[in-house]
């Protein structure tokens, strides 16, 4: 079997969203995910940098956020191809990897938690596919990578790209 | 640079020594390391089933244990010629997660946070060499498997085998 190794933020769980809910909440802003096109929430307002922060220290934050659309419905149905794991780069904020672990136990209740990877650096998954939509972590990663579209990745060229779960389905099946 | 995968839990710190401490304290028992040569906890005392569990849920159990001799300063010396990983094996205690990050944090402040890896099953990582004390590990690696001598795994053949810290200087440099 196959393996693919698949990241959590931006992927399966809505995290810039989240970010953006609390942002606009505190600064009675109106930022969607169209103000983000091309952009890091940094580049979209500065404060982002301090705030963000601060949203990630707090455990609630990953317990909190949205899967995203059709995920668990397709990686249902591809693990009956491929091994599936889930690898999250979460050594930047240690006070997410509790949260994370829950998380994944709960709208993932499916996958084995021996399947489960928290780490920093991508280079040491050894895996066949990484579906990710962080440029850096494909560059990083030793098999074919797969960029998942997310607001902040929609100008990058260069890798295979998938733009929602229907799109995952229809390359790996 | 070549990449050395190092296990935690009896590599770099002692963990059945903790488990044995604990037990001996509740039961009056005086188990040592020369009870368990060959054996799990679990075979030299079968109430070990139930406390290793009990042990293992309380946080403080992790940051607590000692760092194994020699290791921090052969790992420093190795980190010149090698790229050090930490990859443990943290995810059927998830509430081992937070503080095993924080003793590495104390205990290995020279290493990069981006390179401790929390997983489940390691035949995820890719790395040259994997130091480990348990064969199921090193079973599952697709590098080479090199097996540190715990108490439980004395009689194991069929791995190249380091005694401590001082061997595996001897190994790598």
């Amino acid at each position: 079997m196959k393996r693919i190794a698949i990241d959590m933020d931006e992927v399966i769980s809505y995290f810039s969203a989240k970010c953006l809910e609390l942002f606009n909440e505190e600064f009675q802003e109106r930022y969607t995910d169209q103000h983000l096109q091309g952009k890091k929430l940094m580049e979209l307002d500065a404060r982002f940098e301090k705030k963000v922060d601060q949203y990630l220290a707090n455990e609630s934050f990953f317990l909190e956020l949205e899967v995203i659309k059709d995920s668990q419905k397709v990686i249902k149905e591809l693990s009956a191809y491929y091994e599936i794991y889930i690898v999250t780069a979460a050594m930047e904020f240690p006070a997410s990897l509790a949260p994370k672990y829950r998380w994944l136990k709960k709208h993932f209740s499916f996958l084995n938690e021996k399947n489960f990877v928290f780490c920093g650096d991508k280079s040491i998954i050894l895996a066949d596919y990484l579906l990710d939509d962080t440029p850096s972590n494909l560059e990083a990663f030793q098999g074919k990578g797969i960029l998942f579209t997310a607001p902040h990745n929609v100008n990058e060229t260069g890798y295979t790209r998938v733009n929602n779960w229907k799109e995952v389905k229809a390359y790996f099946l």
